[in-house]
């Protein structure tokens, strides 16, 4: 059965069902449709959240299909609510960029999957085209201050740094000429596109802890400078109240259900490999209020997803997990040992043994933030019993705690062993996280710490435009603020074929984009795109509708 | 007090009793909030629709600040809904682009407003962002294919006349150079993006039947040729399921209420100078299979709104309306008098009876219609008594029956003279509309049609280019398809100067577009843009939100 078929099958609960076994109210509740409701921020609790128990789901260097870090959260939660432990998964919202790209959605998979996936996957509450309208507002502010004769900043067009975003991929619109069609067109410039999950909207919706913040936050976006050299933000444009209107629905979590009926909050945006990538504050902060236990996660890999996850989310919001599950499967060792993607499904130890090293690698990694961690091992059916045992000894060797999980085939019930492991870890956790690096550092130095801490990199090599960059984000006061690397998400190292456990490498910053609004700044290692394109087989080419509205070959 | 403030004072009926009042059970809506839900496709009943009267509120050639066309359709069907005749007001929706340009929103004024206004004038329920989404994804996928070694259609670049959309004043996409970057980003080539409301995706939507009908027109865009000189549609590259899917819920019927608590079915887009811009065939056959009358708009004056009207969308649905309310403002009559704006208020029935034309004009187009005609004039306080008289005794010269008409000081009471001259007319009217060409006539006889008997014109002269596309458009057998004209709305002319009512005039078509999905040819006339710019101040500038998330400053 498809995710999809799978999905239909179960017939979900209304939301204010879900609602009321978190004790809200019918009357709190926004809905969209009967399976969907916003939230109200007030259910925000700052003293109760901090006595409820974070878990963060993270995984090893993944395959192009993924490593499951979505399914095993929601296996994972239905589990720990199945013993008894009060619990809501707390995700991120899919982007609909890719779901026309590489068939498959991101709300999970088989019998561990958010409902209704199919709205989860497209429009959804239609947060992100609120973020898009807000980040594209301040662009035609932008050009419509260039043009204009009477309200002029005197903006130099070459150094504006906002682009425009969209929520597709489109490698066309990656790099554009615009504002051009003579004197009614404004002044021609280079700007271009980046995918909306990374737009720096996204990341200030996913960090702000209020409408007064967002609003703040808007108005710290820097655009550019002036023909002095002055620096312009968005508040100079006075768009930040126009921004924080259009954003005023998008910043309340979304309330959903798993395919078991229990709770999932779904906030924010996606991609910690070109992105802050995880869900917003306010949606953690939420789920916290209302359970004794928060399943979230951050991926792709633990490089991107968890560092990001521990150095910008928790750090700023106050948070710390109380337990880290990493996520792997039987496949992908196979893959970083040098198995050809076509033949993971046959046994292979010897491929599997020389890929170990990459969850060796991120366990030493995660081990740097001082937090419980638990394996989770996502069962194919094509797992051998040899493999399972090489793999737990390896663990065992490694004393680290690991369980197969089910939550593809089983749901709640596969994933129990996992939630008694973890439940445990997290129950006798005291520890605060510790961060990679400290705020006071370097720009120089957070991104080595990283790199090295990390990654396992050597050195950490600027381009000359980099360097130049980084020297204006400095005179401007923003070495205080944490990094937010950009760096592919296949390898550790900067290098996309180079799988398993890279060693002796060094990470190559081409450029830096700076989130003034957000705080940090965003290094951008090696080849790494903030625009995806489409394949040559696009998803889209199967995808029908029928006469009734049902939806075929979509996922 | 400001439109929202009023707007704000009222206390909302939950929908699901504006819905019961219609007879629509609670399981039947799908809820956005407490106060907007969607309707399913099922409630439209083909034969009920046909036994109910549709009347359509067009206007004169209207000021900058608009007629009030949307204020009298609201004002209007409160005021039926008064004196026992059961009727819904179906409206489109507005477009968030002019939101942040010039202060303003679209969903009435004053006591006439349909609400939640804010959410109306914003994201609503997500429509035109799902239009703007499928209408992007069809770009995405012709640039992909022309980037493709594997799947490549052999599309030559510089004949893609499919353009990108966005739903906002930005005047710096309107020509763009796109895909620029290198071998990654694609093949370099001139295109562009039109507003969401002016895309052909919109078209489609407010004209589709259902949801195959919807796919198929899909299919049948024309995106461009072969370097052959073949002509590529969007089901060569097998776009039309996605965007089907893409539009499953933005085909759906919007329900929200008027502040008198009476239904309001809003759907589909505006902007009768560069799109179709009425709301939806479903929209309105919906609103006819559920109450005795539908007032419905067409805008911004009747040569666009109401011709495109009657030609396009009533003769593809077999429809026809049973009145034509002409609405006019002694402001604006005085305006065509010569009166410069900003003396409006003063009274000068000089200037009014030099204005008159204008009106008479508009009655005289409307008149080829053969359907019955009421003037209504949306009343100011600086109107003076002679200023009415000599503007009702004009009307008694040209028998058409005039009512003064007070919906936004006065809500659905202050239109009761005008709802019922309107029910007299639509009572006793028993003809169907005679259209203004047949669709076998040449396109070159389409427009001279239209811009003879509507706008009063002369020729019709179109540019070099102009002459190329039609020949193409025609050797492509589209000849048989209606016109809808892009052409200023503050003239009946295609010079936004001549105002009053113009003679001896020619109208100028630039170029050519095609709507090969929605069926349509679109003549743009004169320098009419289907992208906006923003102006010097725009009103984003004053907008703000505080603590509690309330909107200052828009509207």
């Amino acid at each position: 059965m498809t995710d999809i078929k799978i999905a239909q099958s179960v017939t979900a609960k209304h939301i204010k069902e879900v609602a009321s076994g978190l004790n809200i109210s019918e009357d709190q509740l926004e809905y969209y449709g009967s399976n969907k409701a916003k939230l109200p921020l007030s259910l925000i609790d700052e003293d109760q959240l901090r006595k409820n128990k974070l878990i963060l789901v993270t995984a090893i260097t993944p395959t192009p299909a993924g490593e499951g870090k979505t399914t095993t959260s929601i296996g994972l939660s239905d589990a720990l609510n199945l013993i008894d432990k009060r619990t809501v998964v707390v995700l991120r919202e899919p982007s609909l960029g890719p779901v026309f790209g590489i068939k498959g959605g991101a709300a999970g998979g088989g019998w561990s999957q958010v409902i209704p996936m199919e709205d989860i996957n497209l429009h959804f509450t239609g947060d992100f085209h609120a973020i898009e309208k807000a980040n594209n507002l301040l662009a035609a502010l932008i050009d419509n201050n260039i043009q204009s004769k009477s309200k002029n900043l005197g903006i130099d067009p070459r150094t504006v740094i906002w682009k425009r975003c969209m929520d597709m991929n489109d490698r066309g619109l990656r790099n554009i000429v615009a504002a051009l069609g003579g004197k009614s067109g404004g002044i021609p410039r280079e700007t271009g596109f980046n995918i909306t999950a990374a737009s720096e909207i996204m990341a200030i919706l996913c960090l702000s802890n209020n409408f007064e913040d967002l609003q703040e936050k808007c108005g710290n976006i820097y655009v550019g400078d002036t023909w002095e050299g002055k620096p312009v933000y968005a508040r100079d444009l006075k768009a930040q109240g126009a921004m924080a209107v259009l954003l005023k629905d998008a910043i309340k979590p979304n309330l959903v259900q798993t395919l078991e009926g229990n709770p999932a909050i779904i906030h924010g945006g996606p991609f910690a490999n070109i992105a802050q990538g995880t869900n917003s504050i306010l949606a953690t902060k939420m789920g916290l209020s209302l359970a004794d236990y928060v399943v979230t996660e951050a991926g792709f890999g633990a490089d991107l997803g968890a560092e990001k996850f521990m150095n910008i989310k928790c750090r700023q919001a106050g948070l710390s997990p109380k337990a880290i599950v990493l996520v792997a499967t039987i496949r992908a060792l196979k893959y970083h040992g040098g198995k050809p993607l076509a033949e993971l499904t046959d046994e292979d130890t010897a491929a599997l043994e020389k890929g170990l090293p990459n969850l060796e690698r991120h366990i030493h990694s995660l081990r740097s933030f001082g937090l419980p961690i638990v394996v989770s091992i996502n069962a194919f059916s094509s797992d051998t019993d040899k493999e399972k045992q090489l793999l737990f000894k390896h663990c065992e060797s490694l004393e680290v705690p690991v369980a197969l999980s089910y939550g593809w085939a089983d749901g709640g019930k596969g994933c129990v062993d996992l939630a008694e492991k973890v439940a445990m870890a997290a129950e006798s956790c005291e520890s605060i996280f510790k961060p990679t690096y400290a705020l006071e550092d370097s720009v120089r130095t957070k991104m080595e710490k990283v790199c090295r801490t990390i990654y396992g990199a050597e050195n950490v090599i600027l381009s000359n435009l980099a360097i130049r960059q980084l020297k204006r984000f400095e005179s401007l006061g923003y070495a205080d603020m944490p990094i937010c690397m950009a760096k592919t998400q296949k390898s550790l190292s900067d290098d996309e074929k180079r799988l398993g456990r890279p060693e002796n490498f060094d990470i190559h910053i081409r450029e830096f984009e700076i989130a003034a609004g957000a705080g940090f700044i965003v290094p951008i290692a090696g080849n790494i795109l903030r625009m995806p394109g489409l394949p040559a087989n696009p998803a889209s080419d199967n995808i029908t509708i029928d006469a009734d509205g049902n939806i075929e070959g979509l996922f």
